[in-house]
């Protein structure tokens, strides 16, 4: 079996189909494995996670694996009191109609069966209806809108909430198991860190893999598939196989070159998967200050470049790390600037968060995903207006012997790592043909 | 100088650099050269005409190509009556508030740049809001909003209206010269066709390149630039230049391999325009029966998978040929179909629209463009609900040595074969720092 793309999906296939007895070939187009996860290090060995970060409650493939593969654990850090900007300043609480807007998109997504969104008996509104239409209607105030708007879209699909209907987003909601487990930090999605960062745990698990299972740097440019089988085409080798599992997003699994040519809905799926805009930069300073201020680092913010910040240095140790995310408009925006003004930006918004030391980082260390052509974009594709419930069906379904993992194809935690590996199981089960795993 | 693609954009384009002066290579993955266009026929030599097939009133580089390359034009088969399917059956009158929603469609595009048209005052809020939700919120009744959404999104762009923004609908009215000549036959875009197809036409534009000049059955996989220039590749062999035009829709375009990888922001739109869903069908009769009746076969539908009929004929003599086309959601249901269940409900259609002679066709001839690896989808690209403001900046932006055509960068006639020619023109302009020709 060939698996393309050696992320944690690629990765949960590859093990999957190698415990079922499979001789298995992994593809990674990067010299690494991981995807879109990432770990930097600091001179005093501080741990930069540069991509994917987290995983909390009910994530349960993702800490077993953590647990199998002896990844330590340790909790997000926050100490002392969170913000929220507003347009007015600095304020310890959200706008007064935010919660009710979760509570309201969140009783939206019990009617969403996230395997099957497309069938919702509204479904077909929701899908045509952008988030920030929906969020104005049902606001009592625009800044409630604006602030949802910013921590759904945004936060979980760093998108603006324009570019994404009700439907993905209930969708999203109901397979991260609802806003207040997607949203938070000890007791939600952002509860706990890896020792390495998520990139050790992708180590092991290639690694406990058959030796020269995985190839990087071997992007894959073209499948063939017949009836006697596939062959997996790099710039370097053709790889024959009984079947092929791509975990990659859509957006990517559609540049790949397929002969016969794919099915055309399958194929105008992946012209419908755009992958989000986030932008993710660690401002490094001699250590966390705003802790001796009773600061968390941790909030959020209705206004300004940055949606939100978290307290990403080791609990109780070392450097000081504020993390700021920006997202969709503001992430496009910082994007196009100049490095200097984009500096000027995001020192700012994190003084207005945690006071003027912010405007004073050590370093200040941008990763864009979106420049990198084997991911082009963070967090995770989601589907355009309009098209959940016209491509859909699509986005798991098998085309002859090649099977579709990628977190975009998860049922739950899909665009986390959770769903990825749960994805890549449920690949692993279809070609295997075991019982499939509930995803 | 590289050109990529043998549409029409790519020739046109490279006919402008072989005047100035410019040694050309033109690399087309198809055997032919055409692009969206092909021409089939019928034993007794009537034509088919099985992808784009009409030229019209303001048109002028086509019919300037047309007079220079001594291609013969006739009009598009009218004799009789027309008809509009509706709820209630056969009429000679469409909804009656249909006409005022095109005209306020108009009346919109009056505040739109077609060569920017994300900075037009209501920019964000068209961009956001889907067409359909515009129709019904405008029109005077559900009949009225429908019948304008399936002839507007659906017969200018093959899309269904939830997947296009009020934005989007605006630039293209903008870019076609409005509702009235779009839609028209005798006096709209669908007044002329060509002798021999669109196709006789690309054939003598590439006849009168250089000898040698296209290479077909060479798609291109990938393009390097440098300072030195740029080195395109395709299975074969690769071409130097000093620059590049691909001239291929956005999607398409994004599926070449770039190195340096693209910006964010370009790879990003490459992502967010995809191509629509025609389903266009040759009923094949021993005579165009209708004429007898005093019909004239050119009609449209509120109701059923068929939206637009047309007598596509030829005018005076020879079999009957009546073309359906059927877009979006309709054209994806037909492509989900078995043979069967779709010639029942194409056969259906027609019978409703010119009698029951209808149903029984010698021949039933579908060309499926979506299916097509190197087109993808028909008429063309169109960007998705909230992109325009976000990511239009970058359809025509070059990035270094790489210039983009294709007639999804038209500013005038984007989407049909005058905005393919009017954007290779212009990219070619770009290349050779020639005056920009009045796109």
């Amino acid at each position: 079996m060939v698996v393309v793309g050696a992320g944690f999906s690629g990765l949960a296939a590859a093990l999957a189909l190698a415990r079922a007895g499979a001789r298995v070939r992994v593809l990674e187009a990067r010299d690494r494995v991981g995807g879109r996860v990432l770990t930097g290090w600091l001179d005093d060995g501080t741990q930069l996670d540069l991509g994917a970060q987290w995983i909390g409650p009910t994530q349960e493939r993702m800490y077993a694996l953590v647990s199998a593969y002896g990844i330590d654990t340790f909790p997000s850090a926050a100490h002392g009191a969170g913000y929220v900007l507003r347009r007015g300043g600095r304020s310890t609480e959200p706008p007064a109609g935010a919660e009710e807007l979760f509570a309201a998109l969140d009783s939206l997504s019990a009617a969403v069966d996230p395997a099957e969104p497309w069938r919702a008996a509204e479904a077909p509104r929701w899908d045509r209806t952008c988030l920030t239409d929906w969020l104005e209607g049902t606001a009592a105030d625009p800044e409630s809108a604006r602030y949802a708007g910013r921590l759904l879209a945004g936060g979980l699909l760093a998108a603006s909430p324009d570019e994404i209907s009700v439907l993905q987003m209930v969708f999203y909601l109901r397979g991260g198991g609802g806003s207040r487990l997607l949203l938070g930090m000890a007791g939600g999605a952002q509860q706990d860190r890896l020792v390495g960062g998520p990139a050790a745990l992708a180590q092991r698990m290639a690694a406990a893999l058959p030796e020269g299972s995985v190839t990087c740097g071997a992007p894959v440019h073209a499948i063939e598939q017949d009836r006697a089988g596939v062959l997996v085409h790099t710039e370097r080798e053709r790889v024959a196989a009984d079947a092929v599992v791509v975990a990659l997003p859509p957006a990517l699994a559609g540049r790949i070159r397929y002969a016969p040519a794919l099915p055309a809905l399958r194929d105008g799926l992946t012209q419908r998967v755009p992958m989000g805009s986030a932008f993710k930069v660690h401002a490094v300073y001699p250590e966390p200050f705003w802790r001796a201020d009773g600061l968390s680092g941790v909030g959020t913010a209705v206004v300004g470049p940055v949606t939100e910040t978290v307290d990403n240095g080791m609990p109780d140790s070392g450097r000081g790390v504020l993390t700021a995310f920006c997202y969709g408009d503001e992430a496009r925006e910082l994007r196009e600037m100049s490095a200097g003004a984009r500096r000027d930006a995001l020192l700012d918004a994190l003084t207005a968060a945690v006071g003027r030391r912010a405007g004073r980082p050590d370093e200040l260390i941008e990763y864009d995903w979106s420049a990198d052509p084997y991911t082009r974009g963070c967090f995770c594709g989601a589907l355009t207006p309009g098209s959940w419930t016209r491509y859909g069906p699509f986005l798991r379904r098998p085309v002859g012997r090649i099977h579709w993992a990628g977190t975009e194809t998860a049922t739950r935690w899909a665009g986390y790592l959770e769903g990825a590996v749960r994805a890549g199981e449920r690949a692993a089960a279809e070609v295997t043909g075991a019982d499939r795993p509930a995803d």
